[in-house]
């Protein structure tokens, strides 16, 4: 983050600098390896080669497997997961519609969906990485969203809610089953933007 | 299915019986192979050492690997799948709560979980397995209940409402997210069969 170092930085490499490049650098290409071949088929070892360094480096920076995989998502995920669409910041009665659009929008773009995709799979397969998931989607965002219902089985709610979301992912991105996979999303959101909004704040 | 042969059918191995036996243990030995490892992993190679057979004899009755593990699902599944619960028989009315409770019965059953873990898996991870699933699932169940409803979109409808299904099996049983993972299965059934009744069925 500093800039001490200026016009010298890429070739004196001072020592911060650098460290801090390697260690995005190896995050970087963990976030490809990982979303490329999924957590199982995805080795620490890999990871190193296709960086540059040395495994012991990566452990060093982030410890096991898991924790590169779960620094790998954070960073790529982090700043779409706090957004105020997200955690259905605004009206609470909006709030349906725009947790939808959050999450056809993270579908709809080609950059996020390959990702997503990733994790997805990953979760499914894996049972150290659906533990990822989690600690980051479900402690991070749904907890979030839930903190924001008055209901007691707010938590239920909002697991409802994402069920609904998740599976229609699952059915349109990923299994493509048609009508779905072809459907209009905004023919998509107009359905399920009720449905979600009717397991948060429904009676 | 022909006794034919009787006592010495075990021993004395007459041509057409064994042919049977032989084709059904294979298939048994498929489902097997198919839930323990997935579909990538699974070769038709491993299914015959398993069997005891010759691959060629595998490829003799089946063809490639994707038609053995279509046969497996559905020498597995469809049972199941055509019984009248799972293509909502009955009074349209009530085809939310009896869908959502075929498919909560179907992933609380530990016999019936693993093979659809597996199949669920398989598809998530590869797109041969997903058009197994899409073929068999989609085709003959899901047509099955829209064939039931009037509406013009009855397929989108039918197939919003499985998202709700599927997303909900999915954090529950696959990704076990807490408080649903532990939830009791009624509570779920009372929120869920309204929604899916009115995907089906609403305005």
């Amino acid at each position: 983050m500093s800039d001490a170092g200026g016009a010298t930085r890429r070739r004196g490499r001072p020592r911060r600098t650098e460290s801090g490049d390697t260690r995005d650098r190896i995050l970087v290409t963990a976030r490809e390896e990982f979303s490329e071949r999924g957590y199982e088929k995805t080795s620490v070892r890999g990871i190193a080669k296709a960086a540059g360094v040395d495994p012991a480096l990566v452990h060093h920076y982030f410890g096991t497997k898991e924790q590169v995989f779960e620094a790998a998502i954070e960073v790529a995920f982090a700043p779409a997961l706090r957004a105020p669409e997200a955690i259905g910041e605004g009206p609470l009665d909006g709030i349906g519609e725009q947790l939808t659009r959050f999450i056809m929008g993270v579908w709809e773009n080609p950059t996020t969906r390959k990702p997503v995709l990733a994790i997805v799979r990953s979760a499914v397969n894996n049972d150290t990485a659906a533990a990822v998931f989690r600690r980051l989607i479900a402690a991070q965002v749904m907890r979030r969203v839930a903190a924001r219902l008055e209901s007691p089985d707010a938590e239920l709610r909002v697991e409802l809610a994402a069920a609904q979301l998740v599976g229609c992912a699952m059915l349109r991105y990923v299994i493509k089953v048609e009508p779905l996979a072809s459907a209009d999303p905004e023919q998509i959101v107009a359905r399920l933007a009720p449905v979600v909004q009717g397991h948060l704040t429904g009676p």
